[in-house]
């Protein structure tokens, strides 16, 4: 069973990355844009058949350790 | 209008990044793992109105900057 997880700067903390991408869109001439916020992104394969115990196990390990949740949001999809 | 870029890297490519995080989720006792891959994931906040112009926009940003092509894949969904 596959999930999809992406991991995203809370809105009011400065992602100083996605500035830097955003400022270098703007010089190589793409322009028209808002914004650009940058996070991370992981595919994670489980050999788990049932999907709730399955999404249980991926919020512990975003919990545990993929994600900072005092800067950071999390979102889980299953895929 | 905003569109959620995931990247992520071929599936013949190494990702040793994720090879860590997914042997460290088993040092702190999460099994039951197959696999875990990482990549990147942008949010973008585009001004513009029309959604296929938005998206041909989207794709060149991946094209020319976010995304290398040679060794990632790229996916563009509006939000």
């Amino acid at each position: 069973m596959k999930f999809a997880v992406t991991i995203t700067l809370k809105k009011d903390v400065l992602d100083p990355q996605g500035k830097v991408v955003g400022q270098t869109l703007k010089n190589i001439g793409i322009g028209n844009l808002n914004s650009i916020r940058q996070g991370k992104f992981f595919e994670i394969d489980l050999d788990e058949s049932d999907s709730t115990k399955g999404e249980a196990k991926v919020r512990e390990m975003c919990e545990k350790l993929l994600a900072n949740q005092i800067i950071e949001d999390f979102q889980i999809k299953k895929i």
